[in-house]
Order: C-alpha cells, then sequence, then structure tokens
C-alpha cells in the first residue's frame, strides 16, 4: 500500500477533527469530545502552538468510499522529566481501520520519535486504555513498556468545578 | 508560616536542582535522574522553553539549617487533549519535609492551576506513585481524580534503544 507522511497543517483540521471522533467512538466516549475543527486551527497552527501534528495519506486511487485520503494522524508535543529532560508526549495515534495492518500506525509513531529525537529528546510518553489488547500488544512490539504496571504510576487530573476551586488563591 | 511563591528564573535552577534530587531520593529513584543544574537552565530559560517552574520561598529567618529559603517549587508545561483541548501539566510538586503541612503545597498546586487557566486550559494532569499514599490523599482533597483507576489509562513509555530503533524508518 503506498502512503506518505508529512507535517499537518491548517488544511488538515477538518480530517483530523473527524479521526479524532472516529477514534473517540472507539474508544467509546464520542460524547466526551469537545475539540472542534476550529480549536484545532487556533490551538495548532498559531504562535506558541500546544501541539503538532503529522498526517497519513494515500493516493486518490485508494481514498474511501466516502472520498477520504487522509486517513491516519498523530499528534504530539514536547514535554519535560525532570528526571530525564526533555521528552515527546504522543497525544494520538490513529489509522483508519480499513487501513490497519500496513504498516501506516507504526511509520506515523516512527516519525513522532525521529521528530522527537531532532528535538533532544531521549523519552517518549502516551497513554493507552488497559482493555485495548490490540493497542496495548502494537505498542509492545514496539519496544514501548507499561510504566503504570511496572512502577505504579497512575495519572491524575483535575477539572471543571474541582479546577476552578484550587485555582482560587 | 510565611511563604510567597513566584515565577523561577534563571538564578533558581541551582536549587531547583537541588530539590528535584531530594524529591527523587524520597522516590527511591535518584539514580535515574539525569537532568543536571545546567540542563535546567537550557531547557526551561531559552527560547521555547520546554517547562515552566514556580518557588516557594520562605523569609531569611526561617531558613533551613542548610541556609535554604528555596524551599518548594513547581514543574509544568502546556499540553493538549485532543477531547477537550487545552491543558496543563504538572511533572513535578514538592515541598522540603520540614515545611509541609502548612499550606506551601497546595499554594503552588494552585499557582499551576491559576496559570494554566490564564492560558485557556480546562485540565491539569498529571502522575502520582500508587505506593505514595500521603501524595494520593493530598490530591484527593484538591478535588483530583485517579483517571487509571477509573478509566484504566495506563502510562506508556519508549526510551533508550528502543526508542532509537523505533525512529528508524
Amino acid at each position: 500500500m503506498d502512503f506518505s507522511i508529512r507535517a499537518a497543517n491548517l488544511e488538515d483540521c477538518k480530517d483530523i477533527a473527524r479521526m479524532i471522533m472516529e477514534l473517540a467512538e472507539y474508544e467509546k466516549v464520542s460524547e466526551h469530545v469537545k475539540v472542534t475543527q476550529k480549536d484545532l486551527e487556533q490551538d495548532g497552527f498559531s504562535k506558541n502552538p500546544f501541539f503538532h501534528g503529522i498526517v497519513a495519506e494515500v493516493p486518490e486511487a485508494q481514498r474511501t468510499k466516502d472520498g477520504h485520503v487522509k486517513i491516519g494522524y498523530a499528534l504530539y508535543f514536547l514535554s519535560y522529566s525532570s528526571w530525564k529532560g526533555r521528552c515527546v508526549y504522543m497525544e494520538d495515534l490513529y489509522v483508519m481501520p480499513e487501513f490497519r495492518g500496513k504498516g501506516i500506525g507504526k511509520a506515523l509513531m516512527s516519525k513522532v520519535a525521529q521528530l522527537g529525537m531532532a528535538a533532544g529528546c531521549t523519552q517518549l510518553n502516551f497513554t493507552v486504555l488497559d482493555w485495548n489488547k490490540a493497542s496495548l500488544d502494537f505498542y509492545a512490539a514496539q519496544g514501548c513498556s507499561d510504566v503504570t504496571a511496572a512502577l505504579g504510576y497512575h495519572v491524575m487530573r483535575c477539572e471543571g468545578e474541582e479546577l476552578e476551586r484550587l485555582a482560587q488563591p
């Protein structure tokens, strides 16, 4: 299968927003998605962007029945570990179901690793849902380790009214 | 107890590096700390910094027996959720043991939440070790929830030779 991977630009935000929703539907959480195409345009493609993106494209001849040629994406941002220093965080990795098993997900993730290393990062971090056996197997095959299982790290969160309360001096 | 909280600057990196090591010793992982004062200076205080910091200071009269007045810190950076949009990630929160129980940790965390909300973030994320009951209780009291326990998110990581292999096209 022919495909190419390139940096995302403003014109990709419509397709990225579509695929974010597809991924959320797969994870059974689409009602939680608040991010819109416009949010992605503002937050990823203005000065001091909050994230970066890459997209996977197939040739026109291989477009989906709905006419899509942008069939996968990854979002990432630079982060920091007070032990290890510069890190890259992969927020999302997605390939449309009909294009899986062809090395596209691996190529997207490899690109995120390359871009992170080029920025001086020595660690790639991300999260995965523990019921998602297919993803866990995929990531293990790429040499990733489960830090929660091995070291006991838990992801903690504060949002909504709790965040507003916390922010009060 | 009098204390003040302010944005960290280049001159604070020596004390932050000291406290990073103290925190790592508490978490029994000091052999994993590679970050130096110089790394913090370069990565946090040049153009496009990888993180931001805040420090807690006490008056000279309350300095430690080793002469320290910078007795707590938090490191954070802006991040992104493809569901919720702009987020703030708290990498570290630390108060020297003899200054705990006086509201300094809460004030540092509140400041991170304020700074995040001022940047448009609607979510604060961080990780905690599951054996660290004192921290878990503290964070629960601040309105934080354990996303790993509630939703099954696991932290995944790729580094070292595995990251180099992953980055090969």
